[in-house]
């Protein structure tokens, strides 16, 4: 069950230099982390049952050191943008910013500019260049940085391309893809401006909440003369190494979630979650719904019901026709009355299509804030997915679900958002040009 | 500088069994924690450098599962109740309830071992009896709770003690302490009434983030019928194993807190935190104050002037006459033009006291929520304290800082609660049975 992740994947954890090491100059950061997705050579198999570095590292001997993990980073640049394949931190905070009106697309360029050259020294565990606690940075615990584009972004950045010629996304038209705009009304959806929407999307993940905390402040600061925050949401998964490495996460529900998501090393994966062609070749768009989660009807429930209801065993995931996690749900079979084993309402059946390639690559967390009044507890799914046509991939599996699916009786969608991501870039770029930079 | 922490110390950790083993009955529970602070002999050394297991654990060899935290527990039963000398967890949620007005002393007992039957299952991560998701019980991570009784409940367990005899605390004015009230105001104080007092306290600690949302939940679902949620405070320090254990917190102003805690292993904590006569013997007291950090303040100070207002250096939080974190600083040390190094308004400075008993074992959490409006954050300090005696220890050290202290100008305690921790029981008892059993 143990997923082994090898450094050759992008967005797989690399063993970080030491702090000190991180300081020491472009010469060997180039070296160890100019190559980033490309790779260097260098495998390092990373998860709980294979912690091992490489023979050259100097604390490679060091035992005690292997089990330190708040010194492993994710490489920065790449062709995609980490925190996608990235397997999931712990931790994740998504910031939704507003950009202020005056922001134009050299605006834009600047701030995109700036927050890429933060984003890139923080998840390398190096002190941002205006860190004013840079000792706050030495512990990068996985950190990735995704930043996201909403239509209110990208339409800044072509509106006035007229004035400075035409953008590689060419006119607003042709930049805006199809599916950039909010999500088309679902019946289950009671949507809360202050969850939804917005500019630009920062998602800060970390094995390590403080990192987290570290490199939201970081980012905001830079960001602040350029926008403002519109919403923020934190989320949360196991700690690292608290569980075996490739356990599926567990929702509030107690339900194992997210068992046939697609994995980034499947051969699917890229032609499901990757943009191909326009300035968004390399990069994705993203789903961001807050869904609620009511426990305490949940918990009225018997243990038959919820599982008839998601159609799966509470126990470890496995489809009601199954033993294992991984089993195919087999959803002939039928009850020696005649029924379905698994109900028409069910929510793994309305999920599933007959079409492989409605399907979505999900990144969720769990979010548990304060409960106010009554209320014991105020919690949800901070649900995140992945596809490379929000249209034809997200949206078809939502109305399935929007018109059948026993589980819309104790969730319900309080926001909802979607970005663009772009792709990610090289040393010296940053993430956006190939938006935000004229055609040549 | 790595501290290795013997399972002979009440609240270190130990191996934990096997969730599966966890459920196998009383007899091997027994066995393993039955002893609980009188300690098996085991001997489990725990820390990130140091990570080793006893030999008869079934795992003890597989060195695959010793980097897996989430099966380690903390004892509950015992002398003290857990969650005082237990190294801090990354995780930490302290949750206020207000007693409901019918609630006597028969429903507090009836509460508190419900409570305490939960906390007892839920650390050595095993479900509670009523756990609607058993599952998400199974990786206690060190999980312990904490009982905290404010004012209002002391008062509400003695004022009909006459009804039925007179409780082991004698009547109100015995049992009520006389430092278990508000803390006296200090000028420094912007307290909201929402993050202040209350009647019965749980600190919910654990090194993974989802244990802490399910121990809370459990515990809130079985409070509810006798108590409201009042306030909800989270908070954070690093992840387990992001950095070598014995590593001094830093909080968000990037300044390494708390060098000078006594440490539970030295030869007057005891003195200093244990009660020693009364209902309270074995307890201790807690001191809550959430202390809001004004960030961008503090950034516009360079580092010059941080070292100054604290007296010790940013770097690695040697005192600015000293160059390692624990060298004692010298007061009497002065510049080339005579003013001293470590100026008459530092934080470390004030802090001192020549008095050693007006000390406190500080355990605190940083906290940063979602910032609102322009803000970029919304940050601080979940300070906690625990003492044997407030008015004596806590209060003198806090008046001292609050007539002069530079620090102030970027703090701000803005909530403040004042609890009694009773003494930890043993199996079969529950935690306030020395408070709410009649006097025999």
């Amino acid at each position: 069950m143990g997923r082994d992740l090898t450094s050759d994947a992008p967005g797989a954890p690399r063993a970080a230099e030491a702090p000190e090491a991180g300081r020491g100059g472009p010469t060997r950061r180039q070296l160890l982390f100019g190559g980033a997705v490309a790779g260097i050579g260098a495998v390092a198999a990373i998860g709980v049952d294979t912690l091992t570095r490489r023979d050259d590292r100097p604390d490679a001997t060091d035992e005690a050191a292997q089990a330190l993990h708040g010194s492993l980073t994710v490489p920065f640049y790449g062709e995609h943008q980490a925190g996608v394949e990235t397997p999931p931190q712990a931790h994740a905070t998504l910031v939704a910013l507003d950009l202020r009106p005056e922001v134009d697309r050299d605006g834009l360029r600047r701030l995109m500019r700036l927050l890429t050259d933060d984003a890139a020294r923080l998840t390398q565990g190096t002190a941002a260049l205006a860190d004013s606690e840079p000792e706050l940075a030495h512990v990068p615990a996985r950190l990735t940085v995704t930043f996201g584009f909403g239509p209110g972004l990208v339409r800044r950045a072509t509106d006035d391309a007229g004035s400075d010629g035409v953008g590689a996304g060419g006119t607003a038209s042709v930049a805006l893809p199809t599916w950039l705009r909010p999500l088309p009304a679902f019946t289950v959806d009671r949507l809360e401006e202050a969850w939804s929407d917005g500019d630009l999307l920062l998602q800060i993940g970390a094995d390590d909440a403080f990192t987290v905390a570290h490199a939201q402040r970081m980012l905001l600061k830079d960001a602040r003369s350029f926008a403002t925050v519109r919403w923020t949401q934190t989320g949360f998964r196991r700690a690292h190494g608290s569980e075996r490495s490739g356990t599926t996460m567990r929702n509030l529900f107690g339900q194992v979630d997210g068992t046939v998501n697609p994995a980034p090393t499947t051969e699917d994966f890229d032609g499901l979650v990757w943009v191909r062609d326009g300035w968004l070749a390399g990069g994705t768009s993203m789903v961001v719904r807050r869904i609620s989660m009511d426990l305490d009807g949940w918990d009225r429930l018997d243990r038959g019901g919820r599982e008839q209801s998601v159609g799966r065993f509470l126990s470890n995931g496995a489809p009601l026709t199954g033993t294992e996690e991984h089993d195919e749900p087999d959803f002939e079979a039928t009850t020696a009355i005649g029924f379905p084993v698994i109900a028409e309402f069910s929510h793994v059946r309305r999920s599933r299509s007959d079409d492989t390639s409605q399907r979505i690559f999900r990144r969720a967390y769990n979010y548990d804030d304060a409960p106010t009044g009554d209320a014991v507890s105020e919690s949800g799914l901070l649900f995140v997915s992945f596809q490379a046509d929000v249209d034809a991939q997200f949206v078809p599996l939502q109305q399935r679900l929007d018109e059948l699916d026993l589980l819309n009786e104790w969730t319900t969608p309080i926001g909802s958002a979607v970005f663009a991501i772009p792709p990610g870039c090289s040393e010296g770029g940053y993430v956006g040009e190939t938006l935000l930079e004229e055609a040549s």
